[in-house]
């Protein structure tokens, strides 16, 4: 019998319902740019924050006045206090607050991830903190790409190898997922120049077109943080170290 | 205004709505087995194929006195005549057939790429002459990997890199789609040995325990065949040469 733990990657919300596994933990990725983003704000002090889908439901809540982060395609929603940028989140403007979150992709994949054991929030600002953490709680790992609505996007996928490569490093896990695999051998491939490699990428041209793309560089940066956000019930908040 | 013609890459079934283009034509791909045993059964001179998708319809055309193939997780059924090896579709047993045509992945690819301009089925065993039929049209491309189950796998992914590949080096092509970059890179990364590369893969893993896997060099040899299976409204026969 196996008794190894194992890990995969899901390359899109709407794949997710064929990984369904409620006693594994989901680690969700939005490199470009929420979950960079949502790490980066609780880096910065934010005290919790609210993952809505709809733009409908985020200026429920500005109305009701709370901060609200809100983006579609890249831009920021006319009614929200700021969009994705992980520049947003600073520390004089979110520490101590709460923060209602909805993005193009990264909302909607967290909420997809609703029957699993945990949901945690995975970036390159975080890697070696959650890698540590996932290979610690000896539980079955779905890495589940945000993508680009719904599509297969580069830069998700770059971090699912990352992190796929350093969980099974240890003997407790293993994969046979195709996706897995080669998530690991595309991030072999790339990890010398990661914003390099991603040059090529759909979001990359997307972020340049709006100027967005100021964030590359540090949304690919090892390591900021320990700081682990998890999802509990209805909103964001970080794991006790 | 871009007047070239683009090539995607759809990694399943499941995602093949984010794609949605009727002026295009799609490409299905089920390297280890179904695509690369149709294209073998024209070889060997059948004269249409009936793609169906569930194994009823399968046994009732069993009834009606046809000849036909489905198989589920590799395995023949136990009414069908024979399952999807290619090996089974020699030209003792198949030569001025119809058959009818059932399997885990190949023929729902089939059905779920209906609204496109045309769809053609693809395999290395028919790779040069798909390829320079696709450049001559001038229209979009996109390729549907059935994949596995509605999941990603990798054997659909490395011929899809190579067929962008090859469509790409002719100029009338281009392509912002992430999958169709990363199967590139993969396909760079295993075309000097596509059988071993795919060691890893899921589908390997699947054949060899039910003894199956002595098509897998046979499904990854180039250009056996001239012939460019397509669909025709509740069939498939060949294109005109």
């Amino acid at each position: 019998m196996e008794t190894r733990k194992k890990i995969e990657v899901c390359f899109s919300p709407a794949l997710f319902k064929e990984y369904r596994n409620p006693q594994a933990i989901a680690v969700v990725v939005d490199i470009l740019r929420a979950t960079s983003a949502i790490v980066t704000a609780f880096m910065n002090g934010v005290s919790r924050i609210i993952p809505v889908e709809t733009l409908q439901e985020a200026e429920d809540f500005k109305k009701r006045g709370f901060l609200v982060a809100a983006e579609r395609d890249g831009l920021v929603q006319p009614f929200a206090d700021f969009g994705n940028s992980p520049f947003n989140f600073t520390k004089e403007r979110v520490y101590g607050q709460q923060i209602v979150y909805s993005t193009t992709n990264g909302t909607q994949a967290i909420h997809e991830a609703g029957e699993c054991h945990q949901i945690l929030i995975g970036a390159y600002l975080n890697f070696s903190a959650l890698s540590d953490w996932l290979i610690r709680q000896q539980r079955d790992i779905i890495i589940l790409c945000a993508g680009w609505k719904n599509k297969f996007n580069i830069e998700d996928t770059l971090f699912a190898g990352a992190l796929t490569e350093r969980v099974l490093q240890h003997r407790d896990f293993y994969t046979i997922c195709d996706s897995a695999l080669v998530s690991i051998d595309l991030y072999r491939l790339a990890k010398t120049d990661l914003p390099g490699y991603i040059e090529k990428a759909a979001q990359r041209h997307r972020l340049r077109k709006n100027n967005l793309d100021d964030v590359i560089e540090y949304c690919h940066t090892f390591d900021l943080t320990s700081l682990i956000p998890v999802f509990e019930k209805d909103h964001l908040a970080v794991l006790p170290s």
